[in-house]
């Protein structure tokens, strides 16, 4: 597989999980750093979500696990609880997945995520 | 629900999935810290294990994906990944959830998490 | 004890501590998150927060040195440093405890930590 | 060497590298923790930033790596991304830095520290 | 006061808290690093342990609740509970210290914290 | 360029930096995570390391910083302490970036940096 191969099957992967807000995290590196766009296209979807051995639906609640634990990532919590929505995964799974990692990480980070979510389907309801 | 079966629920739960090694470090607590293995057994295993929304195979990997991204967690991480195998997720998935954090939290602790596994996986050849 | 009285002595803990700021956020998870409100109260409240061995001004400035250690933690510390004010521990007593962090964790964490109370001391002068 | 010679020292080396952003930390500090400012000045950049053995645009850029890796200092990072422009480090070098550390931390937090530079880096055309 | 001063204090806090394990962690960076021991002489005991405002006690216990809370600083945790046991806080107050930590956290740090904790009161008890 | 090339490139960028330490971990990989080896090799190594913008002694010395910040990465470390040394970075460099985050990470993980950083000098005078 070349790479423009890699890039345009990484960027169906993005367009097919994220819709829009994917996009719009590309659109806006094109200016300051087109090339972090070009790996995040690449490299996080092209090479790692589309890999076999665990389906969309796992790797979004994956991402979401990871994304809780690591902290300081409400940005991307956004863009991945949108894509978590986007392929159908249930709201109630979505907040069930992040009560999960109380034991592990305690309660504030979970409490940061929750409410970025509640903020995400507040959003949502008033369109 | 009172707190003598909160306890038991957990610790059929804590049982369930990690046989001896859950119970290993619960009885590692019991002169220094009992209360924290009390903790362990009621609220990580009685309350949050044993909600429904997520199969005890969904918790597991979720559970290996916070570990993971947290760092500096692999004696946690070596009683999960015992945990995975005994509830039947086979060894190439606990692997795959490990490669899919790679965007999120980068190569070293995704190291650290496979060398685990794979140290893991020996002694299990081994015997 | 029963759950009902461990929800009922959190509950009665974290009032004691918190006033309004406390039940706000239990309150604001109520419609997503019911569970993660009642095992704040439980758990944090409950069982840790009730435990005798350290008093409650002890288990306050633990709380600050333990969430600006942890870093992303910002919305939690505000509950947490109007709590602190609340008990009765000293505008001046709550930055000399992170003063005391910056060895540990260094600059950046407790900057934020400081600018976090100042933002708070401001509001409440400006009542 | 006494410590009002390593407190001039520091606020020199300060005002050299963050001119105004610098000054404007250790002033909003100065009512509610002035110490914290004075050990900014004498310890961070009177002691560490006045060794010898990096020159000053290594230690800039070194900065950057550092507190992006650590996550949720994005207004540490304000100032030294300042900093690094003041010191003429060139703007695509700055960029350059923060995709280097991806292999390390992970896409999100590189992703948080570049829409931080490129905030700053719309203000300033701005003016 | 002049730095030599700041160095005299902060060796006569050292010793006082840490008797010969923190001896110990200055001499093993004579060689590589001494100007890191110096740091953590002059600024850490010096600057910070001779502050007002807490007890030597309180101090101890939030450096416990601050490195437990950053996680793997198990090396560093293990000077600081030798430094509680040496400036007369009780064994079960250290492990309650750690419990409290649980909830803001979450259980894989506190269980490392403890079992370090174990590690030490073992040695001793086999002294 | 298609993705042989991106390994080609990235295997001799590896080799060229980390010598046999890198191409061993790679090896170690390659019965239980083969891709994980490879994504280092064309990721990292290909794509990051192969960038114009920063020299290879500019890179090692921001991985360490990276490394270094992030925490729980000893291992990791290691590897690039051997790197860094291999192309020519002199030791007391080496140390002096590792000084240089300690105002941004606190005492503790620059602390254990250095003491690995120890081990590999005393390693390589006991050859």
């Amino acid at each position: 597989m070349d790479n423009s191969m890699r890039y345009q099957a990484g960027l169906e992967k993005l367009t097919r999980i994220d819709g829009e807000a994917g996009a719009a995290v590309i659109e806006a590196l094109s200016d300051i750093a087109p090339d972090l766009g070009k790996y995040i296209i690449e490299f996080a979807f092209g090479d790692i979500y589309c890999r076999e051995g665990l389906s969309l639906q796992e790797r979004e609640v994956l991402t979401l696990a990871s994304l809780l634990s690591l902290g300081g990532c409400e940005n991307q919590l956004k863009v991945h609880i949108h894509a978590a929505l986007n392929i159908g995964i249930a709201a109630n799974k979505i907040v069930e997945v992040m009560l999960h990692c109380i034991p592990y990480v305690g309660f504030p980070r979970v409490l940061n995520a929750v409410f970025t979510t509640k903020q995400i389907f507040l959003e949502q309801d008033g369109r």
